[in-house]
């Protein structure tokens, strides 16, 4: 098992607000300056701002200020580790459904044979 | 764009802590009692409960009692709209370098095509 600590912690919670998965979705498109991205929002400056900090303590979203423009894009490779946790928990279900699939199939084997001797014993006089 | 509202804010607020990605994983492995589940977390039992409670509200996992024992399971199809939600954004990053790649690659073959006519001319009388 890997050692998932605080960066996970971070990327699921920066992730699981609405106003901030709307903020990564606009980046995914290209880069844009933090009013861009506060544009589309019904929210205060200050307030995306946060929003902004949060993604950026992620690790998702990176910013750089030129003059006075801060611009902001996403970090594609950030999303790695939530990939692969989830890709780790996938893999793990679906061993065990095709374990059970073959506990399930060796099951109803198992109670074929043992229907065919009984059902030809009741015939027996 | 598909529509993701709540459900996702609850996965991704339920996988944002520790104790309950570890009781996602120690469940992916297969069902547990209450008390099975909470036996590894140096946590009250009722803060488990509460745990519990987040994970059932995204769907993650449910519950069951039977008699006086409520056994736990994951739900790995609730993870689909998390992993729908990633593949999403990734597909978007990747045709935004794909497409990054043409233009670098048409900006190369301009400059080419553009410094051999010079080079060309500056050999000439």
């Amino acid at each position: 098992m890997l050692n998932y600590g605080a960066p996970l912690d971070r990327l699921f919670q920066a992730l699981a607000d609405p106003t901030r998965r709307a903020m990564v979705e606009r980046l995914s498109r290209g880069p844009a300056s933090v009013s861009e991205l506060a544009h589309p929002f019904a929210i205060s400056l200050p307030a995306v701002v946060q929003h902004l900090q949060i993604l950026e303590a992620s690790g998702l979203v990176r910013s750089e200020k030129v003059g006075r423009v801060r611009t902001c894009r996403v970090e594609p490779a950030a999303l790695r580790p939530v990939e692969q946790w989830i890709a780790e928990r996938r893999q793990i279900w679906e061993h065990r459904f095709d374990h059970l699939g073959e506990i399930l199939a060796a099951q109803a084997e198992a109670d074929r044979q043992s229907q065919c001797p009984s059902t030809h014993q009741e015939h027996e006089p």
